[in-house]
């Protein structure tokens, strides 16, 4: 089955390599009369933009400018499918002649020439981080959906970037800084951390964590579309994502069922759970609490060190990755993250 | 969308209830003039079984005997779809009658009544664990299909019991102890502690790891479709796993991209990455090296303390679960989860 | 993609061989708290057997009786999947044995191994006229679900038996004679002509119609999901069905617009058509207007004249089809067709 | 489901308004390495162009200059997503201003309010003529793949205008003419008396074949996705289709078992048919013979004769259509249909 689509009322197939002519999203399933502008997508792109003047993100500068081609009739949506499309201006293709031929580390270099006997090596072509730009314009549709329709409100935050672990949680403070932490603290120790690696040349791995707050009760298709299932394909989706826990997750396989069942009791006539170690899911359905997910980020494998590979021909040879490059995701893919959630509910809400 | 079905090429379908008269699977698109019969089924479905003799499973004993139904024609699918049942026999469902209106902590009780308002009650319906047996049936024709298209070999053990840990690997020690451990000396801790915790009337986590030999290269569709997404999609739809990853997982947040990268050689004339932190796939591709992915397993829901709950009325009450359960479900889901893995394999690959 | 599926929420997989152990269907998003019991369905199941004095039909005689074995919990759907089957009793397979190497003119047996390279020969295995006792299990639980969201009937009649066409309509007629013909006197001289051609040792072609009283509006998913597209192809599915048109259908090609377009009016402040020339559906949507479809079945393939055909061997030989066959297959492919309709509409209305 | 997609393996996504910016369709699931350029596009694209000095067609004049906006790389495609889009440039949306508010009858206006609670009302918006250029756009890739992998070959011809019947076949004369008709003798009745009708200011119905010469063998997956059944779906999904028979289709009704039936012989040593009265499938499978259907096209609905109707506020009222059309659809229909052919043989395809 072809893989750049996922949903299925809330269908969003997705096109585009990092250095051909555009980027794009054709979203179908969207609900008509919903008001839409360019603008309420456009800020979620920017969102995904680097830091401007950041030291832990590449430089390759795009404008990133959002147009809608269809489904959209006097700012509001027909309940056809909507076409969007972003230019690919800041191209330099000349950068990637040297890889042509070279397998990369880390990369999916190897395995597309593997599966398609092909690849567009320029940046990567559709296995680039830029591919993530048609999820967060399809993300920004979703979130509008589920906060028009239940007040949903989807955000994410990195905990952890090495071994430095957030331990403080400042909502407000999460869209001030460039990593988005939440706390201002070890914000400042884990960007030390990611400029002495980007000084050696390297990347560094990070978690983040992603929140949903009121999602609609009662989402979720057991027994093999449960919510938690589809929220971990989408996570685990994304380029760099290594590894998904809902809730507890890893460290429920030191719990005991005592500790770790959410016992419930009657607040103010409503049924209240005592706590929240099932992430917001039970039974593969949303329970109404929060939807806590964790995502383990893996390094960009694009360093500027001399790695040993090989070449499409079978030769030894090494690479060193000089292009434009982050040197910790985690709040790029922050906003992707938050898209894949809001893709995953409002296919399921409607 | 209906969530009882898996699988685009390669179509399971289950269906029953743990109380009800059966429980079954249809599989859809398994290729014709394979050999196959009963026994091939049942030798997986017996794996499942809880220990006869063991203190750490549910005393419920089903005979659990498959019936193949269509498909198959003097030994050898057809290429239509196969039918497949278990009776189910050994059904107490009197047992259930005090929990017809209580909610019980940890399990899908709650999200059932709140998604379909009705609810079968009886050993917890579809909800139930025995549920895994329909997975257990069809992931026995996904391995037999990927052991003879491709020589494919699927297991899995258990790595982690509450806090304790697994540092020896002996495969050939895993199907000869109840736990599915590789480590014998650390097998008789892990026993030791699930005694300590069923006796307290508790039960525990754990940590199980599931192995793909010889994986057929180039499996996985970019972008949604990457096969670690399906990989993470079918395990996280196991009703007890709250966590997926592959590879290095979760460490990788504290790794350098100089260390998690797999450098490449040439071996023997072939392309030969030096290390595996991928887990055998790169860009949602599989490379070809083993397929290793771990779990999180929660501790099992129905324990015998008491815990605080309500009613379906909205009364506070309490709860104890007396019925015949597991104290540590990590062995018992080894072979659901080699199955989940065979399934998205043999969709992937058919 | 498997073929024995279809519907996306309310989704239908069957399975079964003529002559397997039994035939059976797999119901998926059937709406919970729907009361439903065995008879619903045993109800619709005996309006698809042969007529018991029948001289037009098959002396094969099943009980055909249907059991469900999931889904359905103290007479209410549970939204869970529902699984239905019925035994195969009275088999004969030795009757078949002739044919094993034969491919029978107008069956699907040639290319059953083209595709395949293997088959159930016994009756017709999958590819058996008894494969569509599944469709009608389905289509009762479709037909009930729309009856009470909707009040929607569904009904069928044969309009035309070899060159015989009906011109009166008595609806009331219809389920009192063997054709299912609403015009009494044509009944009776299109049987007089079955009679003959059995006699003959032939069998003879018909075309029947099926009406959709009080569809919901609305339904139907422009572009390629239009509703007369999936009515098109759920018609076409069904073994004897070689054409398929919707309101003035073929008669259009001869009319003009000022004829064919369904002028509207206001008739007691309601948008009222004053004619049905599009069957009930424009641009692929239900008007709410009666839904009207026409189908072309083909004579019976399985006859007792002598017919020129080679084995699997590719020699040339004879074949007569001595088994227990109908002669013209309107009346009982009417339960079908109108199950195909239910399924349809049950879909899209869910 | 959202219908705008069609197909599973090879994967149609289609977009656009009329009067919007743009029409465009990205394919997923097409071979990677297949020499593909905008020009094998539009060779196709030009084919559905109204005849320039056409009596018969629209006079509305697109450039319809398709671009490729990703999946190709140095004129091969890659196996990633194919973005393919086309401008809109003459459009005239002020001519649509007064029936912003009125429903034309045989028009999807009403329905499209129903279902929608808005609509584009420019040019029928989605639901205009103009959305087959991207059924076109796939359909020019999906033949290039069917020729390349198995040389199949794709046509279709006017057989039928109003109640003139073609009754010789000259192939080569077909593209030769602007109705696309094989007969010409013929030609010049049909074309005399569309131009009567176009005088009156009316339109007129037709009747198309689409033949399919050598067609794969072995495709079609019974039960419910036969290939006749997919292709019926997919003529039928086009805008003007209102039947589709197969082989001899209606006509065996009034045919004979012994007639019907295709007998079977061996001719130099292979498998021949004596016959084809089932149009190349038989169970659901293509046997290889050349698969025909014919499509009954009704007339346009858009004639400046004046039509009782009423307004979106429920008054009665008239309308006549003024703008630029088509008096018979049957030559552009055309390569619509064999479009859609050749896109559901890909996906069975592949």
């Amino acid at each position: 089955m072809p893989g750049s689509s996922i949903g299925t009322k809330f269908r969003v197939t997705t096109w585009g390599e990092s250095h051909g002519p555009a980027i794009g999203a054709v979203i179908q399933g969207c609900p008509p009369n919903l008001k839409l502008t360019e603008k309420d997508i456009q800020r979620e792109i920017n969102r995904r933009k680097p830091a401007k003047s950041s030291k832990i993100s590449t430089t390759r500068r795009e404008e990133d400018k959002v147009k809608i081609l269809s489904g959209v009739f006097e700012n509001r949506t027909t309940g056809t499918p909507i076409s969007l499309i972003i230019e690919n201006k800041d191209v330099r293709s000349k950068d990637y002649a040297k890889i042509k031929n070279v397998y990369r580390p880390g990369h999916a270099d190897y395995t597309y020439d593997l599966k398609y006997g092909i690849r567009d090596y320029r940046g990567g072509g559709r296995a680039s981080g830029r591919e993530t730009l048609s999820r967060v314009m399809a993300g920004a549709i979703a979130k509008k959906i589920l906060k028009e329709k239940a007040k949903t409100e989807i955000f994410g935050h990195t905990i952890q970037v090495g071994n430095i672990k957030a331990d403080k949680f400042n909502k407000s403070y999460i869209e001030k800084n460039e990593l988005r932490c939440a706390d201002k603290e070890k914000t400042k120790k884990m960007l030390n951390l990611i400029e002495k690696i980007r000084k050696e040349g390297d990347s560094i791995g990070a978690i983040i964590e992603i929140i949903v707050k009121r999602p609609p009760k009662g989402l979720g298709d057991p027994v093999f579309n449960k919510l938690d299932a589809q929220l971990a394909a989408s996570m685990m989706s994304i380029g760099a994502v290594k590894g998904v826990e809902i809730g507890t997750g890893f460290k429920s396989a030191e719990m005991k069922g005592s500790e770790n069942n959410d016992q419930i009791t009657i607040k103010k006539g409503k049924i209240t759970p005592l706590s929240n170690n099932c992430g917001g899911i039970l039974g593969g359905i949303s329970t109404g609490q929060d939807i806590v997910i964790r995502l383990a980020i893996k390094p960009v494998p694009s360093i500027s060190k001399k790695l040993q590979t090989v070449t499409n021909k079978g030769k030894n040879t090494t690479v060193q990755t000089i292009g434009r490059h982050d040197t910790c995701l985690a709040p790029r893919i922050i906003p992707v993250a938050e898209s894949m959630a809001a893709i995953v509910l409002a296919d399921k809400l409607l």
